[in-house]
């Protein structure tokens, strides 16, 4: 179905690349046959770091000519798969564009290349007094793979995810043409949202080039409040509770001692609190102090009423780090904690939460294996990991298959989706075709087709 | 390429359909021929007001089976034809179909069916404590075209449009297959967003017959700022300005002297001043009364520094309603000023309001026509209107072809977008076109044929 590269294309390519940025077969350096979980791995035929929009465009027009798979890239931080060459071809890696290009503040917006990690992003946007809200715990992505998965993050509850915030894309088609969907606009009812639809589309209908993203103003003080419960319930009872508040909380998280502990042993520095099972972690923002303070003092009450043992309100910077640092660290933890791992990245209806977790605790005991997990509570995307301590092959491979077979189907049961933020990429595609069902994967297929009907922007994908 | 409607198919659809909600040919009011503005008439064959789901199921269905286009109208109020059978067969209307059927608070959602009103979904979550952001003008429309149009209205500033509340569907597709797109869940990295595909595709990808919409909990305050200029460029130089701060306005709305006249003139109400050129309205809302007096008077101050007259701050029921009551007729007012006329309600960059109004003004110069206009300040949305004054059908068709080709191509130009909430329907297909190119439009009709390859669903609409 594809053509195989041969020395004709690369000769093409190298044309078009200063050799600096492109390299072939074994000169592609084994990181970018796998991202950051690995389970997916395979290697492209050749690697370019691409530099500009007419670049890529180039690159795209010859291969859709030839019939040869493309990739993108960006900094390979996904769990899913999604940015791996699995038909071999061409990988395109934008971690070069990484230019921040305008900042617009009547509009308030800013316009970047994907290749701009969110880290630089978002002290970008601060220097500058403004504020891009959302924020997934992986800093080091690209915001163009932000887009591609409509990373979430932790501060959901109160601002949306990145859908929330793209405004505007330049786009390369996988024929070589460039398009922009959306503009420099609030609203907008103008024909079918190809600007919604390329955002969480993983990199199979587009490749974008460049991004306008809206800003909002900086909020000038944020204080977080650590609440401990006696019990895994007591606390995820208390979420729906807190959501119908009018103090707006910015993040509700919710970890378990055990998730503490692990990340207390990995960077080695103490947690405020372990003394309970279960924790609620809260942010509040604004530019008042009182409104602030009225804020997450109605909440401890709240939570102090309804079963929680205490309430602490973590003010200074130190703690702040301390506390957030700890829950930044959950998934580098758990990683360290075993020899492989995989995970699941479910979004359930907030007040369903709880009894997910506690099936997943089912799940452990019934099949023997530790699955760990922690989530954003407000906004019931919750992230699970099951570990492979040791298991041989077989047994990794069948306990493995026989968990995420349960909890998929128990995310579907109670009206959840497969991936919250994460996305499909290769791994999750026969838990997406089970969730959403054959008529729904025929509609995206239908859709891929009127993008790409050869099918060779990053292929085997999604569906 | 459709079939025409034939005895056999009425006897089929009243097999299914009850007498008294089932009319056929000259049966029709001819209210049914047309929408708000009427620009665009025709007749259907058959209209149907439907009930239930499994009931639109059926007759798509059949008219899938039978080439027979359907097109779907909830209560008439658009403005672009969308709603009108252009190619005759079966009008289905979803008037009927008005329950709201759940109220979560737990996952702060409620769930409808398309035909509920506006004003009726608003008054139910308000019993409720809970509060349904989007605020089109237009109260008596339904919540079926609402998302149809991807809505917006007057707190789109602070809130977001209709497409930022919509979190499941419930749709009937073109073969009668009923699907579910999203769910009672915050975050989504599941595949492409079929879900924000529905939301502005005006009723021609499928049904929706159910939707899960995400609430607030409800501002106990609110207060109105009415701030006079001398000029709009001061006027609308001060926008870009008040958004930058941190003062969350839930709207902003821009009005001259001339609209507020009319406005007057309309309901016989007096406006509190109308001894200024330019007037800016602005609501700030929350639960705090401090924060919110903070907020205006911040506003109010930056104004004056920046050219304003003076500012009053209304806070009394009835001088908010004196305002926004003029405020919502405009509309009225000026359809009511004139024989005949047509709109645009394109949206621009925020900081070319002013440049594109004095554009406006200088179309009715060149080509001596009356254009008042309204606007959405806060986002860039604006309704302009283009009143034919008792001119000749033939003087009526060029000027307004002509003032149209000029507005939309000064859009284009600026980065805005033919629609800001009104949509394409039939009215606007060619402007669609030329704003975003054979491209563009490809991917839309190849996105219109995965859904409905017989295109036998609001057939002859968006392009």
């Amino acid at each position: 179905m594809y053509n195989i590269i041969n020395s004709t294309d690369i000769e093409y390519l190298k044309s078009i690349v200063p050799a600096d940025r492109i390299f072939v077969g074994n000169e592609i350096n084994p990181d970018y046959h796998h991202d950051e979980l690995g389970g997916t791995e395979a290697a492209p035929d050749v690697l370019i770091f691409v530099n500009s929009t007419e670049e890529i465009s180039k690159i795209m027009t010859y291969a859709y000519k030839y019939n040869i798979p493309v990739t993108v890239r960006g900094s390979g931080t996904g769990l899913v798969g999604a940015a791996v060459a699995v038909k071999g071809g061409i990988l395109l890696c934008t971690s070069k564009m990484n230019r921040i290009l305008e900042l617009d503040t009547d509009n308030l917006t800013v316009t970047v290349e994907p290749g701009v990690l969110l880290m630089e992003l978002a002290a970008f946007v601060e220097e500058n007094d403004l504020f891009y809200p959302p924020d997934p715990g992986e800093k080091s992505a690209t915001i163009g793979g932000n887009i591609s998965t409509n990373a979430g993050g932790m501060r959901a509850v109160r601002y949306g995810v990145t859908r929330d915030y793209v405004r505007e894309l330049t786009v390369v088609l996988p024929n070589g043409e460039v398009q922009v969907f959306g503009g420099k606009i609030v609203k907008n009812s103008s024909g079918y949202s190809l600007l919604n639809l390329m955002v969480g589309s993983e990199g199979t209908l587009g490749i974008i080039t460049k991004a306008v993203l809206r800003l909002l103003p900086k909020p000038t003080k944020s204080v977080s409040l650590l609440v401990p419960f006696d019990s895994m319930d007591d606390a995820l009872d208390c979420v729906p509770l807190i959501v119908k508040t009018d103090t707006n909380p910015t993040a509700i998280e919710y970890m378990s001692r055990d998730t503490i502990l692990f990340s207390e042993d990995y960077l080695s520095k103490k947690f405020p609190d372990t003394s309970h099972p279960a924790y609620l972690l809260l942010t509040f923002d604004g530019s008042s102090d009182d409104e602030i303070e009225k804020n997450y003092s109605k909440i401890a009450d709240l939570c102090i009423v309804n079963g929680a043992a205490d309430a602490f309100f973590i003010d200074t910077d130190e703690r702040k780090k301390s506390v957030w640092s700890a829950r930044g660290a959950f998934l580098e933890a758990i990683k360290a904690s075993t020899d492989e791992m995989d995970e699941c990245d479910v979004v359930v209806p907030r007040n369903r939460i709880a009894e997910y977790i506690k099936y997943t605790h089912i799940i452990a005991k019934e099949l023997g294996v530790r699955i760990p997990s922690f989530g954003h509570a407000g906004d019931g995307n919750l992230h699970i990991y099951i570990c492979r301590d040791g298991a041989t092959d077989k047994m990794w491979e069948e306990k493995l298959k026989k968990a995420f077979d349960m909890m998929y189907s128990k995310a579907h049961e109670i009206g959840g989706q497969v991936s919250g933020e994460h996305g499909i990429g290769f791994a999750k595609k026969g838990y997406l075709k089970e969730s959403l069902g054959d008529t729904q994967i025929a509609l995206m297929r239908g859709i891929k087709s009127a993008f790409d009907p050869k099918c060779i922007l990053n292929p085997d994908k999604l569906f």
